[in-house]
């Protein structure tokens, strides 16, 4: 194996860190691999248990940013939609063939706004968040403009304190608004609460939706009091899915990291007290690194810094490893102790991130593995597309 | 100015965030812009710094992974020569025409010492670094194989107990075995204090880089007295150049982040007590935001969050701000603070990072910007090179 090996025209080494066929050892690291197994295996229950709920399952795109694992999302782990938060990623799941897709988020400046607006001519149904009666003209002129439908919801802060109307009459004002600009449809109530999702306690994520739906049963009520309908209520987490969907108010969820995994959802506790990675979801993403220095016994270097870990939900974790823990990051290198000295130089080791939306976001390419060996390359499609 | 703009086959929004000639206002947002004044300003002044002291100056590209910028730092900042942490982004330079690269860093797996060897047939002068015996073996075979020659330099660990060997006894055992093994010269050292740059006292800097002195000290006297020529000594950043530069020491400087500058820099002071952003270099980069939500008064929201900014070394600062902060982070928000009322939906926001590497590598373009307008787009060459 050398570095000429050419997939698609790629170059193993500059352009891909892998080749179908090889074995992990010889994959170029660091990079992010995906266990296929274990993935599959969460698509799957994420499917059946929102099935059991009779909830839609719109998938989250913000974390995976591929068009390959969408595919699977729908072929075999229940997606019945997408979602993202920035029209370069919409832009990316449309021309990936995706065709129905909510950007959950505000959309406001008029170039985005008119990028957005030529989605629907590749097929895609696409929706789009509002809190604010100033945007509706400006979506509603751009549908016009290009002959297009655009779907609404209505965002409320449901307690993340982020974008989102407050009070339900600030909701009946938008969906009224909505109603009767032309190219526009009302959907729904986009009502996700973000800051709930990584409470460790299964307690205390209850009472924060306890709070939200409060807030999402008082803005149905008073559409309901002004005859407006409101088809879709959208939202939940990996952290909090099972609220939403026994809920009998939302109709759809919005989970991503399930399909992934991360050190930070693995501690997150269910209603028995048993930790996500346990007892729901396993970790099926890592980051694959080499150990590249090992001067002392007691410490090696692995080249996997934060430039391939985002390090906003703490320090990576080693999968099965042996006594060695990453105790340290910095731009390309980890430190890792190894009180044992088991560790050898072009040792690989798989990392579990934490946090796996922006570490995904880092990569070019998931490097799909069943049976220690690579079985596919995908890319990460939309990353880097954040406006 | 819609979404169909096209330049050199990209379409903006989808595959770039501006177009040259476009005015701030409508760039697609979250993006990298430079400050082209001021990086050119902070180009001349460390490269007549460098010339002043008498040493190289090899600049640093893990920083900015940018080839047009490695080109103006050749052009007019003094620069020697370029150096790198990884394979990918010395295949990047070296494809985009640098002809003197350093990888600072140690190479292990045998793929990559394959792909590093291949390099200098494309016309550039390899060095990488070296801290075990075991590797001057496979470096050197490496270079038969290619019949390429490839330059070591030996790593000291300096004190930031990363890589690098400890002892004159390794460092003499290490000169040896490069200047015996086939295809490979020794160069000299390698003595980077990472761990000193950010100190933002002055007097802390120079503690550390005294005791990172006595060890290169002891080392060269350690070779000489086998009778090593020792060529080069390099290591030296933008936190302590100064002390490298006038030491009669080393020969040759590895400063990255003046060039850009970020908030975590900023706050470095010199020995007179003055911050490095006000007496030594201007903030040149900044990750340029739109205002998207502003439902409460005194808080609005952005479009850029951590997946934008790297949030290693804090949140970034608000350039020229009127009293507006960021201050909280999530994946595609910024919640900034805006006791006064002043900011408006799509006003644009300019927002220096709090580490210049890491954010970088999370963009694909550089939008240089001159007089409010676009100027040039320079792709970020070597973003997510991380093999």
């Amino acid at each position: 194996m050398t570095g000429s090996a050419i997939f698609d025209g790629l170059e193993v080494g500059f352009d891909i860190p892998a080749l179908p066929g090889m074995e992990l050892g010889t994959i170029q690291t660091p990079c992010l691999i995906l266990d296929l197994d274990a993935l599959e295996r969460n698509l799957v229950k994420m499917a059946d248990e929102a099935k059991a709920m009779g909830v839609a399952l719109r998938v989250h795109g913000k974390m995976h940013k591929s068009v390959d694992v969408a595919r699977l999302q729908h072929a075999i782990g229940g997606a019945t939609g997408i979602c993202c938060q920035k029209v370069s990623e919409a832009e990316a799941f449309a021309r990936g063939g995706m065709s129905d897709i909510l950007i959950s988020n505000q959309v406001r400046d008029p170039l985005k706004i008119d990028r957005m607006a030529r989605l629907p001519v590749l097929g895609a149904r696409i929706s789009c968040c509002v809190d604010d009666l100033e945007n509706v003209a400006a979506l509603s002129q751009a549908a016009l403009r290009h002959g297009a439908t655009l779907h609404c919801l209505i965002e409320l802060d449901c307690g993340a304190g982020r974008c989102g109307v407050t009070t339900p009459d600030q909701a009946v004002a938008l969906a009224r608004a909505i109603g009767a600009a032309p190219g526009l449809v009302f959907d729904g109530l986009q009502a996700y609460q973000g800051a709930m999702q990584h409470l460790v306690s299964h307690a205390d994520r209850k009472a924060k939706f306890e709070a939200a739906l409060a807030t999402v049963r008082a803005v149905l009520d008073a559409l309901t009091a002004t005859g407006t309908a409101c088809e879709t209520v959208t939202g939940g987490g990996t952290g909090s899915y099972r609220f939403e969907g026994s809920s009998g108010v939302y109709t759809e969820l919005q989970c991503g990291s399930y399909a992934f995994m991360d050190a930070d959802y693995g501690k997150v506790r269910d209603a028995d007290g048993r930790r996500l990675d346990e007892a729901g979801f396993e970790n099926a993403l890592f980051v694959l690194t080499s150990v590249m220095s090992h001067v002392r016994s007691d410490r090696a270097i692995c080249d996997a810094g934060l430039k391939v870990l985002s390090l906003d939900s703490g320090l990576p974790v080693v999968a099965g490893a042996d006594g060695v823990t990453y105790v340290a990051c910095s731009d390309e290198h980890g430190t890792l102790s190894d009180p044992g000295g088991v560790l050898r130089i072009n040792d690989r080791l798989r990392l579990i991130p934490g946090h796996c939306d922006p570490t995904c976001n880092l990569h070019d390419w998931y490097v799909g593995v069943r049976d220690d060996r690579v079985e596919c390359l995908w890319p990460v499609t939309a990353r880097g597309k954040a406006w």
